[in-house]
């Protein structure tokens, strides 16, 4: 397999003017007006798995939303059956001014690739396509089946891949799941995922008065929506960061010993991570617990937005008659969405204040996951990236979700192998997001390491 | 005087007519293609004032924007001295097609003109107009001095009149101002105002993170600016209405027995009032101060809006590095916006949580105005209503700032008697605007006896 390495080394500029082209493609799914653009980087990852000598290659198309792009390299009967993921698709770049090159035009600078999608998912997904396209350019086949199956909608929260693995749970059948949307949690230190957070998304709309009035003429009678929304979020999360929902951290199971000395391996220091990661003078969550486990372990809420209103320039005096606040719960292992998203809803009704009434909305829940860490694929994965990076890996929890996990899990029941070959520094969902060109080429031998370790 | 007293009612169709021609005048100020129109209306005005007998009218143009219109009579020295002030620029008409009839096509119907500016301010400019006319044909001088100023500024809030008054206070020098630019609070019950809300509009910015991260990485360690803004927005007002910034009711009056038993006469119906002008189910405010308490002689604080974020349709699991809040407080007379302002802001960084900081910005300051009952104008306003409409006036305040009556205030020192000739219903700003013609001949007989009381 040295080989397979040899040949990801030489033809790295070929992988990174790949990736590039498909960076240029703004495939922002959550647009419809960039649905011309979303589907192009369908057709291109359709493209890239034909080159890589896949077979079956094809757009699976859902009744509504984006392809599923599927592809197979059968060859390898009596060995295991890997399914490799990704998506094509991206964030929106807003706020765009803030980019230094432009998000859709991407630069390469001190090795680093920038652009929105280079890091989450393109540059990940493109490495796992690359890897494969290594290996079967210099052996002739690979040493397991693998089922390419990449989504376009990850960054909108579609349904066409969890309709597409229930509706083809016979067709998908594997035995893992490489799923490579993560990073590092070090320069260091690769990561495996054992737990992954859930998402209660909800929107609190606040409705008072029947139209917008003058607070000259109205105001000291009149209800205030974003008055009461503010006293609804200032009773869900107290000024030291503790959650105040009655039974919100009821079902919380603390990390085990094991879990907690591994994490101190990672060297996390808290002043750095604060300075460069986050770039404020102090931290804010629940002050018991320490920021990787509140990172990790530890649910949470935020406020993601409150739309309504006036926010222009100037001085217009007016009470809004409404005003929608965006806010989200992160779930960890064990914590029920459903019951989660109850509480809150009783919370915020026992808020509310006289004259404004509010409406509670679950616009999106993902149920926390967890992975076992004796897993044959898991432990490949750890053996690989050894191999590929030269360095060894950590077991951790992650603070996303990442909902496809919980599908695969469901719909398929295959083993999840989460990792990424991102660095924590990446900014995913925001301007400047990059993408580190040896990070790209690990991951490309990473995933060759991968099939073989499976193979052997 | 009754000798003018007739000769109004006998010229009524003569003043009616003269306002419709004003009316036909497009004179939207905020509009630059209407120039030439506001202008047109300065030069209606100036004839109007000569008609009435007026002496040294001019067009006192500004730098920039529309020129104050200026007449005199001067003709009782050691009788007190009255200002007599006026707009005649108006609002747009929009939305143009909801109008029954064109906005400037002026239409009588049923006893009332519809026109913009009707009511505000041409038909209530007009009626003093021709009030001090009847005096001057009747009995050929007046029994006190009169200074107009009659600008063409007040909807677009230019400096032309501000600027006038202090560059011109000798000459301005006066006892007082009628400002009639309001109306009657209920049919039945004329008006005048003793005092006016002031405004201290403010932008809080929250700056959390250097720059958006996702809630998933994220969550449980970074601060979040709209959280923050939530806890600093509650810890502003309570859940029962009541501002819990330390120092801010303290300097408020509590209105005069005398006020508040006028207030009693407006019969207002609280049920009435949340019904067809709030339209929700509940007031929000001060539990211990009744509804027209609120309205006129209590301050209060609202938000209008929180700029950043993410407030679009889905999912976006944003922390946003920034938010703002827009929050203004309206004053009642006796509270200082300096003050205040400072107050706000010491309690507002009282409330900040690590991780966050806050700037506290004044976006505008508008001094609450005060008029005493017991001035000589007011009292003679008050007879003067009464004699022209057959109602006792009560003594009112307003929730929305003049500016202009600061400026009289400041820039010339004189008592202001702040009154209406229009009606709750008169639509001002909105389509189908309309004046009673009995409220327009009740302004001109206002205007002929409020000359007389001050000149006995």
């Amino acid at each position: 397999m040295s080989q397979a390495f040899d040949h990801a080394s030489e033809h790295m500029q070929e992988a990174i003017d790949e990736l590039v082209e498909l960076l240029r493609i703004p495939s922002i799914s959550a647009l419809p007006e960039h649905g011309p653009d979303t589907r192009r980087a369908a057709d291109f990852m359709a493209a890239a798995l034909r080159r890589a000598g896949m077979e079956n290659v094809h757009l699976a198309e859902p009744e509504s939303g984006y392809p599923v792009v599927r592809g197979d390299w059968l060859g390898a009967p009596g060995k295991p059956t890997l399914i490799l993921y990704g998506h094509y698709d991206v964030q929106p770049p807003d706020p765009v001014e803030e980019w230094t090159t432009p998000p859709f035009e991407p630069g390469i600078r001190d090795g680093r690739i920038y652009a929105r999608g280079a890091s989450d998912n393109k540059g990940q997904v493109m490495a796992i396509i690359k890897g494969v396209e290594a290996v079967m350019k210099t052996e002739g086949r690979l040493p397991i089946n693998v089922k390419f199956a990449i989504e376009g909608e990850e960054e909108s929260g579609g349904k066409a891949l969890p309709n597409y693995l229930r509706d083809h749970a016979e067709e998908m059948k594997a035995d893992a799941v490489l799923v490579a949307d993560s990073n590092f949690p070090h320069p260091d230190v690769p990561g495996i995922l054992t737990g992954l957070r859930g998402l209660v998304y909800t929107e609190v709309e606040a409705q008072g008065a029947a139209f917008d009035l003058h607070s000259g003429q109205y105001g000291g009678a009149a209800p205030n929506p974003f008055n009461a929304l503010a006293l609804v979020i200032a009773g869900l999360k107290d000024s030291s960061g503790r959650i105040t929902i009655p039974g919100f951290y009821d079902d919380v199971i603390d990390p085990t010993p094991e879990e907690v000395e591994s994490w101190g391996r990672l060297g996390f220091d808290e002043q750095e991570f604060l300075r460069t990661q986050i770039g404020s003078d102090a931290y804010f969550g629940e002050p018991d617990w320490s920021v990787p486990h509140r990172l990790m372990s530890r649910p949470t809420l935020d406020v993601h937005g409150i739309r309504g209103g006036f926010t222009g320039e100037g001085a217009k005096t007016v009470i809004p008659a409404r005003a929608v606040a965006k806010i989200s719960m992160r779930l960890v292992p064990n914590q029920d969405p459903g019951k989660i998203f109850a509480a809150f809803e009783r919370r915020v009704q026992e808020l509310a204040t006289p004259g404004t009434r509010l409406v509670v909305r679950a616009i999106n829940t993902d149920p926390p996951v967890s992975a076992s860490i004796d897993g044959r694929g898991v432990q490949a994965c750890k053996r690989a990236l050894e191999r590929a990076f030269g360095k060894e890996a950590a077991f951790l929890r992650m603070g996303g979700s990442v909902p496809v996990c919980t599908v695969f899990q469901e719909a398929l029941g295959v083993e999840l192998v989460i990792t990424g070959f991102g660095l924590a520094d990446d900014r995913l969902h925001s301007p400047d997001e990059k993408y580190e060109v040896s990070q790209y080429e690990g991951g490309i031998k990473t995933t060759i390491a991968m099939l073989e370790e499976l193979g052997a």
